[in-house]
């Protein structure tokens, strides 16, 4: 049985160890007019297996259409990832550049363009800027490392209008060995003002089989990524990538469920670190539905909780407005038992059986203002469907952000 | 054919006559704290025809039990409305208490209690102050009208967050007879901060079939107040009523349609003003879909956009940013062809066939800043879906409204 290295993962800590066979850099090429960080590749020195799990909405940018169309595979060598620029809407122009981005990157490190993934992030609407895209990838292949400050470098490149760094990590050891994986992310918003996007890559050593990586990415996928929300507008370039070199040792059969766990960990810990970063938010809501007819029913009522404004809004305050919440779960499109109905707001019972409860709402107000991390438990009947969600509330400083216009 | 009177249907005009058959009431009972009007008595002399549409949230106070049980009907004598206390999330007493109002009313005018219709808004979970409710049906029951200034109090006894008076009227005149149809509304949020809701009466003279009654308000209620939205929340305690005194001269086949469309006319009407009046409101979107699947798909697609937050955002700051109005359509639960999407903002054609056209950004942006009204005018494809949807944008103002927590 593995053992755990409890890591600890926000974005002042680096991974004490990265998983082996991976190089990056992170170069600033001129597509970012503040001349931030705005090119970054990640490259395996010997094929990857590659898994994706892409954004679900019908209007899709060049770069998802493009590594959507290569992965799961068994032969990856690169992902290189822009941001300032989304290429999203830009027409058959913009599957040019896509695909010419690959190639570039492809020339440098001489690979098949077909194991060359690629991400861009920033502004919808505008041509890619492929003279500096084409220096940029010319300086990252020339700087490639595989130690910590390149990864950090990484890291950056793909970071747009977030606050902070997003990166998470686990060791795992495996019959004396040690496994590493190490993941980054981006995203203050499903779409922050310019057409943000939610991206991510899972990087590991362990050996993984091509099937295996797509299905342990689309589980801890639905357990995290798709649990969260700032804004509840999905972008058309979200991207999630899973990377194995496979220079790990070997996972026993027993070490399976261990890893997925690892992997499921570190994505609700980047998916929350996302909310936590959403734009003016001041509290992270974290919602947990039960009693649900099953688990669906009980994501569909945790996403339109999240997704009110009126919720948003009164956690912002501190009010413990318990009508707004158990209201939302009522117009949800899924089945509660109204007379079933209870809620806990930061462990304290206000609502139970459908009947309010005597409280003291000065201190849970008090108490729901100095918790970064709301808990919201709404009971909805009696069946077995329960989720867990996190979304963030709403400011008048995210209002402001996404109504500041600028031309 | 039916002609109309093309009247002025707002807050400062008061309708020039009233549907014959009707007397009005209002009165402050001392629900609100602030002494203003807080219970509403609209009473029929004979038995009027009575129709109902009613939230679809799954948790529903007890004068929407209530009402519901009793409607359609041929034999309405009255409707009493509360302010202050919405009655929801009341329990066996919340229905003993919305029983009891109507006996009361009944008692009063000498009627059965079952032709007594009952709506409550305001705060959620308090039981009603049964004490002030009695002392205001006594004093609207001895107050009744059929005068203006009545009609005007009764409006008045049904507000809450509104800033303003929500009355629409038409008349209509059937071979040298007139028809008169007069109705009020409030509402300035799906739901206020302390649950406010939409309510809203239709009185009319026009002899109408109970059947008739229910499909007339039913179409109506489909192109207007299920066409709008403030901030997407569903209200425990939403409720349309559509009387008729019968005491106008009958209509023709002929004049059936003239009159739905009368109807339709004055539904949108209010429902335009409660989005105007949402809280904090600086601009409406009206927002017309067209070449989706079918209407249910364009309406979807349209409720998307107009629940997006950095749609909202966009359109309080003047921002021409079709990129969220697009992908806020490309993530609608309903199918969209995305090289055929196009979209026109004030009149102005900026995307077209899936590819942006270049457009002065800065002289459209000062058009939006200065329109009350923005029009969004999408296309999703070559099907003959459509619909028109109005909504109101998200502010700083309403956020602070709705996070200041009071207790």
């Amino acid at each position: 049985m593995a053992s755990t290295d409890q890591a600890a993962s926000n974005s002042e800590f680096a991974p004490p160890r990265l998983p082996a066979g991976f190089r990056y850099a992170g170069v600033s090429c001129g597509i970012k007019a503040s001349g931030n960080l705005d090119l970054s590749l990640i490259v395996c020195d010997r094929q990857a297996v590659g898994a994706g799990v892409y954004t679900q909405n019908q209007i899709v940018a060049a770069p998802v259409v493009l590594s959507k169309s290569r992965t799961p595979s068994s032969s990856i060598r690169a992902v290189v990832t822009n941001s300032g620029n989304a290429n999203a809407c830009t027409g058959e122009q913009g599957m040019r550049d896509a695909r010419q981005m690959c190639d570039q990157v492809a020339g440098k490190i001489g690979c098949d363009p077909d194991a060359v993934l690629v991400m861009s992030t920033g502004v919808i609407g505008q041509p890619m800027p492929m003279d500096c895209v084409r220096r940029g990838i010319g300086d990252a292949a020339a700087n490639l490392s595989a130690d910590i400050d390149a990864f950090l470098r990484s890291v950056d490149g793909i970071r747009t209008t977030d606050k902070d760094r997003k990166i998470a990590y686990r060791t795992m050891s495996c019959h004396g060995q040690e496994i590493s994986i190490a993941a980054m992310a981006k995203g203050a918003g499903m779409i922050a003002p310019n057409m943000a996007t939610m991206l991510a890559v899972i990087l590991t050593d362990a050996p993984l089989a091509t099937d295996d990586a797509q299905d342990i990415l689309g589980q801890a996928t639905e357990k995290s990524f798709n649990q969260v929300s700032v804004d509840g507008h999905t972008s058309t370039n979200d991207t999630l990538l899973l990377l194995s070199s496979g220079e790990g040792p070997a996972l026993a059969d027993s070490e399976r469920a261990a890893f997925q766990e690892h992997v499921n960990e570190i994505s609700i810990e980047l998916a929350k670190m996302m909310v936590a970063d959403g734009e003016g938010a001041s509290h992270v809501m974290a919602i947990r539905v039960h009693g649900a007819t099953d688990d669906q029913a009980a994501r569909t009522i945790a996403q339109t909780v999240a997704a009110s404004p009126l919720v948003k809004t009164a956690i912002t305050g501190g009010d413990p407005n318990w009508g707004r919440i158990v209201s939302a779960a009522g117009y949800a499109n899924a089945k509660i038992e109204p007379e079933l109905v209870s809620l806990k707001i930061c462990g304290q019972i206000i609502y139970e059986r459908g009947t309010p409860l005597p409280i003291d709402a000065a201190a849970l107000s008090a108490k729901m203002k100095r918790s970064p991390e709301v808990s919201i438990e709404l009971g909805v009947g009696d069946g077995k469907g329960q989720t867990e969600y996190w979304a963030s509330d709403l400011t008048t400083e995210y209002v402001k952000f996404n109504s500041l216009y600028t031309t």
